[in-house]
């Protein structure tokens, strides 16, 4: 590779890991399962929502990973938790900050590894792909770690389908010569858009049941024969 | 390495990836938990069906990623899903095509995952556990997003032993200088017929019960003696 | 990197993925839940949590997992695993015996995965991190294919710290030019002791809600908002 290799500023991705650790520990402090958390595992979930998307993409990218070349990320998602956990109480009540704090996280998340998969040479399809992963993996990650469903999965409110669009502006952008930084700005406010006016509206995916009309009798029936492996 | 990397033809792990991401669409359309999937989740369980295994194998091999190399990986799985996804009610009665369709993307998987880690250079004992990785690891990852319980763990229908027996007869034969293209379509057979016998037949490993006979009583005490963490 | 690579001797390296593979076997034969396991699913636990650790080390650090580039340690794990199940009725009134394994097994990958971080150059913070994924990844990995709650996340025994005082003690006695080997064998009893210790005397960490003292029902009305994809 003789071009020189796109490098996110280390204020940006350590702004990004801060603000993810901060929505992680909120998110957490709010938990009230079976099984209660104690602090270290709010801390834990902060670091995952900092840390997460940015060891998927590069794990993903086959590069080592930037988040622990530095001191600086694991201080500043642990940090970052800590802030979130103090503040979880007055944070709560502040909804709409919490939602605008999440959607520009994914953004942010999203348009650094849609950036740096397209820096390493792959092609637009996987590098869009290595950005949705960059954006809603650490939310997957603290989901599956927290004994949760996977928030993605479910009839949501079209929050990997804000990323991806933000990650196929940057890369679509990109193909046409706009200038990284500038189209870097542009993808995050577009997922964080369409990801602030999906929860405004209630927009969301139609359920997969709409797809194929059948009674539900028969659709149960039909699990079994699915998955033969289960007893 | 001066040997050139065993290289999988394109169209032949293309096959693999989209026949993988139809599996993923029937078996995520089928499921009817307590939270609904949307199409965008159905769309994903294909995606990790149809791209997981490779990128597990991937990961363990240290090398960058073959699914992410080029455009059509992404395309080819989710087309697949979308396949899987509108022919979900047909499907699903064919039931026998199904079985068939699933022992045959594990038998592939499972090939392909030992060649290519042999190829890099791996003993004979990690190989086949890479090829039996990518074989089921997509279907673990599928049911850790999904929430279910993973499917090789409990008591079934030989699913991970139909594949490391594929993964073992390939490198065996590879060590004695067996055409590797041969050996694949003979690792492959091997896999899918086992698993289509397993389920024919209903055979399945011995519970770990069945080994220390002990009371009932005795056992359930003895759990929290087991995992002190647990409160 | 001119200095040669620090190097984990193979038997120490050995002794402690099959430590790991007893333990998980152990685990995974006393667990009783909804599913039970068959006894490939026992020995998957026991690999899981012989290799995990160091396979999670290795993908954190990018390099190629050293648990693959020999035989033995597949076989170390499989076989331990094996005793693990054979012996489980045994061991299961061995309460104290298990505790001092388990205090043992995070101790040692702990300090292993700390210690080849170092070597492979990295700071000192990430390289702790690097460690605490090797001693508790293994347990993260096993509880998320097990379906259950993962441990370390709940009110617990002071899991996640011991190993943590373990690493930090040999990054620490690394800076003050320790030799590595003495303060690998400091840093291991560290962690023992610490588990031990807590496990003894029913140590714990606060649990959140202390923290923010707010009533029980506003804490329960504010989680959708924390969460607005949920349904």
């Amino acid at each position: 590779m003789t071009e020189p290799l796109f490098v996110i500023p280390l204020w940006a991705d350590l702004t990004a890991v801060a603000l993810g650790g901060i929505q992680g520990a909120l998110f957490a402090s709010g938990f009230r399962g079976q099984r209660r958390l104690d602090l270290l595992g709010v801390a834990i979930i902060g670091i995952v929502m900092g840390m997460g998307g940015g060891l998927i993409r590069d794990l993903l990218l086959n590069v080592t990973p930037a988040t622990l070349q530095s001191n600086w990320y694991l201080i500043a998602a642990t940090l970052a938790s800590l802030v979130g956990m103090l503040l979880a109480g007055l944070f709560q009540r502040l909804n709409r900050a919490i939602i605008v704090l999440d959607a520009l996280v994914i953004g942010l998340f999203g348009a650094f590894g849609t950036s740096k998969a397209l820096a390493v040479g792959l092609p637009l399809v996987p590098a869009v792909f290595v950005g949705v992963c960059a954006a809603v993996g650490g939310g997957i990650l603290r989901d599956m770690i927290m004994g949760l469903p996977v928030a993605i999965m479910h009839v949501g409110s079209l929050y990997a389908v804000a990323a991806a669009a933000g990650c196929v502006t940057l890369a679509g952008l990109n193909a046409f010569g706009v200038d990284l930084v500038l189209a870097a700005i542009i993808a995050v406010s577009v997922t964080t858009v369409i990801r602030i006016l999906a929860v405004v509206f209630d927009v969301s995916l139609p359920e997969q049941r709409v797809l194929h009309r059948r009674k539900v009798a028969i659709e149960t029936a039909a699990i079994p024969i699915v998955r033969p492996t289960d007893v």
